[in-house]
């Protein structure tokens, strides 16, 4: 039966997570080093698979975008194993000892990081994650179950095979990755509840996906959202920044969840500034959407709904709002953001502070782009992706964030009176 | 309808965080000073509703245990009236950079603590919770939501009118602190569906009601689960040593989830101790559960049947078990444990490591009582109890623990290229 294999594949995951918590750090980035190396012996496999799945997707008629986030070619291999290496140079996340506390009563107490225990990934079409999200659990010595989404089933099958054989080479146990290679939805809500043998549940995909996964867990969850990022024009913005910062947001990479979806103008700059923001942005391809303030400044903005304002589009669409001010943008963005980025264009220090401690988002912006959430853009390095919650974990993910602590006392006898 | 009464109390605790995320350390510590006043000037009021609850568990023949869990009387008052200074006096955990980054591009990043925003808190019969909880929480700028047990329903809302005068002293919004007043279950189902108002849920209390909480929550969850914490005495042990520590450890407080509810011992020293051992429990009143192997060595000790393996007693209760090694020993700790507190007592430093590195569990002992998993006698301060889980705090929960991060980025037109 389906549950008693996700039951059999999380057990040997967690097993093997008590021998990787062990492991040192040269170990652990020995492994990593043996991925990247069959990773690039087996290029040619992995392109092989990657083609499969992509002649599945041509007569299934996947979309565009999903297409391209499936893609893999020589070029996209290569950025996975820098991705690798690049892990390989960062400080040890576990093992670290946070706290030290001597108490009078002779009792020394301290506070260590330590691996989570078992990661469960559950993500869609990239087939990058399953290196990516692989590396940074191992190289944390976190155990992982992976269940990637069907279109890639045999990249993913291929790219899992291959960090098998870097666990075998390393004389790992085989729970360290495990792969749920069955795409039967049945698997995600079988997985969600091993909570006696999975430590979380990170899923990364739409608003769907993350609703489901957390209705219906029993493992607690690190969820990586949607991103419905907005930029914020306010009365006094330079207007000249706000265009450049508008059209890199929405243009410069749509498909990704720290792109902006939606822009809100300060009435009193709107008929200055909408026109031609409008008019650059259609020039890239955009189509924009607008309340009736926005319509009323631009000609052929078709009109926004109210399922519009919640929407992440992850395309070239943006939709445009008229604010009354600062306060109404941020009560906006409270409403209907999702909690990922967003900025606010402004020469206003009092605004940019408000909208700063308001805005309740992982990353809030004044005069920049939304598109740097991301953390090698933060100078943080690997992330497993953006989380949008605020427990455990928010904005990049990274080592750090794999981790828990785990309280260490050492004593001579005591006992508490 | 009690759904919409449950929604309109989240949203204004919701509206409330926004205020008080934005308040000095000086207004948050006046409310606290506050609300230790009220404490004071109103100790009679509340002795009286508490009254009213006591004879109510008389008539329904509430536990002892439980009884006493409920019973308040000005010493009591005094303590919660102390806790609350002892919280006034910490450090501030909101407002403090953790972070910076200036990026070369000229972004300059900072990862700041914030208020979680609503802390969602569910609790059974200790009615200091209600203003432990809600110190700590408000102290950490958060808006708190409270269900309490129906036992202690009117010294809760005593309690939460004392809480509510203060707030208005401070002209802060009455949302800070919302109280369910119903006793209804299906209360806690509604609480635990507001994940766009409520930002954490931390359950205090058994299994079943995590379980619950766990499988039914939308919104995150922090668990304080049980303790069913273990002894294990290894072979090298100091066999007095190990004697004060399983006494103290089951006995001087059996009725928290520190105190051990489990001993293993090793097979080779179980018959130079186990008499001993239960002569001195059986002396203290504690009745002696245990596996066949305990029992050939001590006359009168009660089958130990695979219920009592998981179990939480919270009384003069204990199961003994023989087992072969350190081995053995860790492994019934993670197949049976709660991951809460675990102790070997013993003179091997490999064994101690061993132990410490493989038993997973938030605080690990070595040669000293489970019993001292506890925020003060950690040097750590106040707490709103111990996580038993390993997501985003684990072992005791301080102020610090009732924050989340935030990546304020400050640019001057930077876009992403």
């Amino acid at each position: 039966m389906l549950e008693d294999v996700i039951k059999r594949k999380a057990r040997s995951a967690k097993a093997a997570s008590t021998v990787l918590s062990g492991t040192s750090l040269q170990k652990r980035n020995a492994l990593l080093k043996a991925i990247a190396a069959r990773l690039a012996s087996e290029t040619q496999a992995i392109l092989s698979a990657n083609g499969k799945d992509l002649r599945l997707a041509a007569r299934t008629g996947l979309s565009k975008v999903l297409t391209e986030r499936l893609t893999l070619d020589e070029k996209r291999i290569g950025q996975m194993i820098n991705g690798v290496k690049d892990i390989m140079a960062l400080p040890d996340a576990i093992g670290r000892i946070l706290e030290t506390v001597d108490r009078p009563n002779g009792l020394h107490i301290e506070k260590q990081s330590v691996p989570l225990g078992v990661v469960g990934i559950i993500y869609e079409s990239r087939p990058n994650v399953t290196i990516d999200a692989s590396a940074l659990c191992l190289r944390s010595g976190n155990a992982v179950l992976l269940r990637g989404g069907s279109e890639a089933i045999h990249t993913n099958k291929a790219l899992v095979r291959i960090i098998a054989m870097a666990v075998k080479d390393m004389n790992l146990p085989s729970g360290c990755v495990e792969f749920i290679d069955t795409t039967d939805r049945k698997a995600v809500l079988a997985m969600i509840h091993q909570d006696d043998a999975i430590d979380v549940i990170i899923p990364r995909g739409g608003g769907r996906l993350i609703s489901f996964i957390r209705a219906n867990s029993t493992v607690p969850v690190i969820a990586h959202g949607e991103g419905n990022c907005h930029v914020y024009v306010d009365r006094s913005a330079d207007l000249p920044m706000a265009e450049e910062i508008v059209f890199n947001a929405k243009v410069q990479r749509p498909s990704v969840c720290n792109a902006a979806e939606k822009l809100l103008v300060h009435e009193t700059v709107a008929r200055a500034f909408l026109p031609r923001m409008a008019a650059r942005l259609r020039g890239a391809g955009v189509a924009i959407k607008g309340d009736q303030r926005a319509r009323a400044l631009v000609a052929g903005i078709v009109p926004a709904g109210p399922h519009d304002w919640p929407k992440e589009y992850l395309d070239l669409v943006i939709a445009i709002k008229v604010v009354k001010n600062v306060a109404e943008a941020i009560a906006h963005i409270g409403r209907f953001g999702s909690h990922h980025s967003d900025a606010i264009v402004t020469r206003s220090g009092k605004n940019a502070a408000r909208f700063l401690r308001e805005v309740d988002s992982a990353a809030v912006y004044v005069n920049a782009s939304t598109r740097f959430t991301d953390g090698f853009e933060f100078g943080l390095g690997a992330e497993m992706g953006i989380s949008t919650q605020k427990i455990h974990a928010r904005g990049p993910m990274g080592l750090a964030e794999l981790t828990t602590v785990k309280y260490v006392i050492r004593g001579t006898g005591q006992i508490r009176v």
